[in-house]
């Protein structure tokens, strides 16, 4: 079993930076989940730079330590767990790069027999090529617990297929997206007219806005979660915009009165349980993030809490 | 009608910087509302900068989109609205810009026929000329709903009469308030003594603290401002620095413990149909703010809302 | 009775930074509270800098006014409060300064004869001076209530005795704490085991986690802490940490999703009466805190809040 | 004529920013220059974020005034200079934003009869479509003096042609460039291999490293370009990271080691009188050059430059 | 005397700032040269805030020790200096402040009987002040190097007399200048008209432009200087925006293309000698600086050469 | 032999940050160098934050490329080197950590025999232990070439004696410098007194100030160095605060008026030959870096340059 490096035995700013100082490792064979970098900021509409969120997630990451005092287990001792670097993209090139990132998924997921993704973004484009690799392995489409403020289900901007606003789209005409146990959480901003959120529920996701959250509380929320997803396989994608920008200030098109962190963590906490078969948290951009980086903080706790949910799958 | 320029059909980061990247006009005929910059930041006690807030909102309203979800309508159908650019003011003479902030805004109320100003400060001296603008346009005092940490009815600071703290008084001694119908709301901060508030009321404003809006809650927040205001013509003047630092760090003299961004939208959300005569928002520095902007983002969000409102006026 | 300079006297911006722009003093004779810089942090395991944090906490200061809204007085009209600059010490040396430390506060405790000591750290390390000195002075061990989101009793860090993570349990072994009457409120984040803070209550310590106190709320937080402290001579150590990266950015070791500011405030403000013999403020990080300084101007703004409790204590 | 607003008839802060507060216009004819950006980073390598530079060049763009006293000549008494505003680009599509640029270019130089753009970048891949469209009106290939620390003439990047380090090589390809009156001025930095400058004689240009030019001097520098150009039409293209970062911070790919601001001034000012037929400026990234926008100043007096340069066009 | 606390005495990061740690002093009597603050900047035309300068400078003069390498001497074995901390101004007046500054030097003046002040601007505006204050006291003319990019010699800005850019031509209107005695050294930049540096010979004062300077080199730089001020009582007067924006970007209206920090060291060295009567290091704007401080840590330098140009005054 | 991961194989932003995207190795048997990250910041005495630097400087050094165009080879295909990643230090306590740091030290020269350490710092303590361990491999005396503004040779700071001020002391008085073959280059800014320097010279070592080299020149600067280097065994040490800050804003102690980049090369290419055992680049704090990163990413060339120079050692 893999182990990060604690605090205890090196300062956490000593060594190279992988994902909590786990060991860095290029065959993830026997791993039940897999830290990976998806540098691919291409699909950005506004602000760009995601390409750089994987490094500064991982530095941030020396902060955590391995216990979870909510779920009262150490995490790796549950779960095999290692960080295998970023994945080659090709910045410029939106199709090109999501063709070599489904590539190199599969690959791990092959490898690893369906280990668990943990990815760090890059921009929220980078789920269709997760979502592919995901059915190809599985032969299944698969359900998406999708936080974000925005649908993301546009057809295409000017002209053009693949955005990070329009990937939703695809991955449900390719038939990658068990929608009728999927849902879209958080939805909120201006929007361009009245259908940005209806069209998700044309596409068959269930949304809940976050104003709709907010009325009905965390509890709720979460209950609306698990009904929806059920035992199916899913996966959970997470725009770091969905949370509010005075907590995640360092994110591409962020808009304002999201959700607080502690909402962020009070719903993740209780999701345990669900089929979980990947993961992403997308969308900061440390360029825009101030000295003391805590949206890259954020992020990093928010995949320490994916890793937890992973432990939490039903065998 | 004019309309901003959508993010599908360019980019947001594309084009000249106006609001919302509406169409930059210099004759208003025609107009139910229009932005206008008044980049006056003489008038600054502590922290000086604002002149610059006037170029940051603009630049960040590009993320923002036409279609209001919560009041389910698109603005620019309902409302004819463009940027007027900014107004000339003369930096380090007070007396002199306050009048030429008078007149210009006067002109820009006869030609568009009482057309709802939407100012982006500058300081929040600029509630004054704004006042007399209206006040010599509609001849008659105007009730005033201000949020703000501070109440800014001092009298004088080191001798001198007119500077963002003591702008309110100038405007009751003028005539210009319609005090009975005029609310201020979110007073907190430490005060200098136990007349800092109660000034407020001697002058004739309700006043309402952050600490009693809290215990309250936002719905008997709004409940009381518009039994305050009634149907009296009423200007909105929003000081930033009523919102948290944490939401809103990029401000002059900062107060901590304010509303959330969640507080603020629920507060303005809830206050349409009043006869709003203009609006502004002041007290934004960019210089403060951090790379991710989110103050500004926040200001320009709420001009969004103050346009909402506009559309939502009594006919 | 010296007082600060008022923001009516003079613009805030002008003058030598002291604390509120109270008087620089060196006999600090007479004084029932005294404002004193202690810029070590030598004992931070992560990010570093705090030296610099009395001179950020310091300038901001001087935005804060004297009287008090929700106490409803002056806090300059009750307690004779002055500005002692800041302590020598030794960076890179723990142990010295940890004695230089002690003895240049023993000295300012026995020439104001038990004046309350308002410490603006530097890393959390300096509590165990801070209580050294209040031991020596008073002969009785300390009630102690600390607000932190890490419990800092570790026995060690890489065969080391003297850090900002160890301290606590240095000063319960060193007999100075009366710890049937201390309490650690606020605790969260990831941890290293089920010992973190497990180990705070075999010390003797009773804990209050966040995630309890939220559950509980504040008032029920802070029935708890005054039932614990009863009439003991208490000392009252806060690290800006146990506050959300949202509100206090600049700090060494951020755990995202602590308490808000109002939160924060709420439980200072409903705190007096206690029989408080010295405070510290510790671990804000201003090359961290962004341009708005909102970590330090929360900072500044608990010492004011500090300084109420001083003047509310029992006589 | 066209001119700027001075800072003389109001403050240089006030109004809608287009660069040097130029009347913002859509038709050019008549116009001798115009400014033009190009919000293009798709093609950036490494840090990305120039699609935000027009704006920020523009922005600083006021602090500029007409005459120059080098020249000695009020540019806008001899040239009819406009700023049209942003060409639209497609983030993310390469081959795409290159067509669409082409021809918005084409179209403005046919509309002012060959007008000369001055063209705010951007990645440096425009300048292939900016090459493209010159050729399209004047029938004939272009000479090109190009400032980089990098000559861009890689054949591809990951399998792909069109990046900032390849275009040059896909301009000569495509028959573009006049090679035998072009040059590549500045080149420095690490290398790939032997082979990064040698390629581009190998392509056709002339090559003066910085080394050299600094060996030489300045007013030698100039001699060769000079005799390099002759009277060919010219096109002018300054990547800023020819710039020392201590001069050009906020770059996408800095090299260390470039040329100072005064020596860049001093070869652009000594060449005058070549037949120029457009200038870029390109590779500014505003997110990392720091609260003086020093890059983001740099890059609005160059462009003035250019515009001196082409008032002093032979007639 | 009074005397600086060394570094080696506690570190340099230890104590209220005052400017090198100095004595914070009241009474004047009896000192060779005083440090003084004037945080005004209301006369500011583009990026305003050099009211936090004095505060930034003084921090950040920790740095700077006593010994002079260049001139081999212990400034504080030769003259007695403190530190007075600022002067009152009312920001947003600027008449009424300049009259406060006046007449609070000239008591200054008086009562140190001609003590040098080292004033810390504030913006260029505080000129005018000073030298009225140096007149009353001293009852004639005094001659002026003004090492600046701007001449500040315009008539009005918008219709008004005292701002930043005018105070010159105040200041000779009033006689207070020794114009044939005076010199403006190193103007560059682009300009109003050609009339923008020809208006201050016009006044009579002498001229010697960046591009002059550098043609000639520093020595020669000197030689015109000396020459022109010869023995006449001479107050210098440096506006931080003569040094190149990389070495100075925290200011107010940079200005590419000026003098290295060496170059600028190089000249004041060789300025010993002279019959100072006064300095000014003005237009420093801590929030455009950078976290590295680099503008204030010049300029903190610089005025530390000038108590080393009071030092060699002739007896 | 290991090669560092190219820009033309994968994006410079993709993949674990090592140095150059090296492999992180364990094992440096057969390495003629290896970089090694001394995150050891305790000794610092006024900023403070160099644990980061190593971080900083292998993140940005992505951007070099393994051909030096100056010396004229592939830098990989002459030696073999990797990154072992960072040696575990103690913060906060100085004596031990040296320990430590000798002894890690000793056992890479072992396993290496003799392999060239280049260190990232860390702040200039760790000069001490490397050359401990050096002296304890070679059992030798080693010549020291030290390029600094400081000449840290002060004999203890506030009673303590290991301090980045006191090293260059202790490393002679433990006899572990041939100081006849070593040299300082570089010292500037103010003394604590006349003996700042002088001190070096007592010690043994040539000392050649700033203005010294300046006046002579880099070819004469170098000739001097050689000289008195000769073939002795040699360690290069760069205090990147030999630099101006302009160049190198991202320091702890920073002087004005230092080497620019360009001078800082010239000298280094001008170095080959020597016999060079080791070197360190120190004192940078990415805190006070700005976001361009100006200081690591010259850091990160001038470690580029030291691998150039052990190339050329002597065989």
């Amino acid at each position: 079993m893999y182990r990060p490096t604690s605090g205890l035995d090196s300062p956490r700013f000593v060594g190279i930076r992988t994902f909590m100082r786990l060991p860095l490792i290029t065959d993830v064979s026997g791993c039940d989940a897999f830290i990976v970098g998806i540098p691919f900021d291409t699909g950005a509409s506004y602000r760009v730079g995601s390409r750089f969120a994987p490094e500064a997630i991982r530095s941030i990451s020396a902060m955590i330590r391995a216990y979870h005092p909510f779920h009262k287990f150490d995490i790796f001792d549950r779960i095999n767990v290692a960080d295998v670097g970023d994945l080659a993209v090709v910045p410029g090139y939106a199709e090109s790069s999501l063709n070599r990132i489904t590539q190199q998924l599969l690959d791990l997921l092959e490898q690893s027999q369906g280990g668990v993704p943990i990815a760090l973004g890059g921009d929220h484009t980078i789920v269709l090529p997760e979502l592919r690799a995901q059915v190809a392995y599985r032969k299944q489409p698969i359900a998406v617990v999708h936080f974000d403020s925005h649908s993301d289900t546009w057809d295409e901007y000017w002209g053009e297929k693949y955005t990070h606003g329009t990937m939703y789209r695809r991955a449900v005409e390719e038939g990658l997206i068990d929608t009728a146990h999927s849902i879209q959480v958080g939805l909120h901003g201006s929007a361009y007219d009245d259908n940005d959120w209806a069209q998700s529920r044309t596409l068959g996701f269930a949304t809940l806005t976050l104003r709709e959250s907010l009325d009905v509380g965390i509890p709720a929320t979460v209950a609306r979660i698990r009904e929806r997803v059920g035992d199916a396989p899913v996966y959970l994608s997470l725009d770091i915009d969905v949370v509010d920008p005075a907590y995640a200030p360092g994110t591409g098109t962020p808009e304002v009165g999201g959700y607080t962190t502690i909402q962020m963590q009070d719903t993740l906490r209780a999701l345990g349980g669900l089929n979980y078969v990947g993961f992403d948290l997308v969308e900061v951009l440390p360029q825009y993030d101030g000295p003391g980086q805590i949206t890259s903080l954020l992020a990093a706790n928010l995949c320490w809490e994916f890793l937890a949910l992973t432990a939490l799958r039903p065998s």
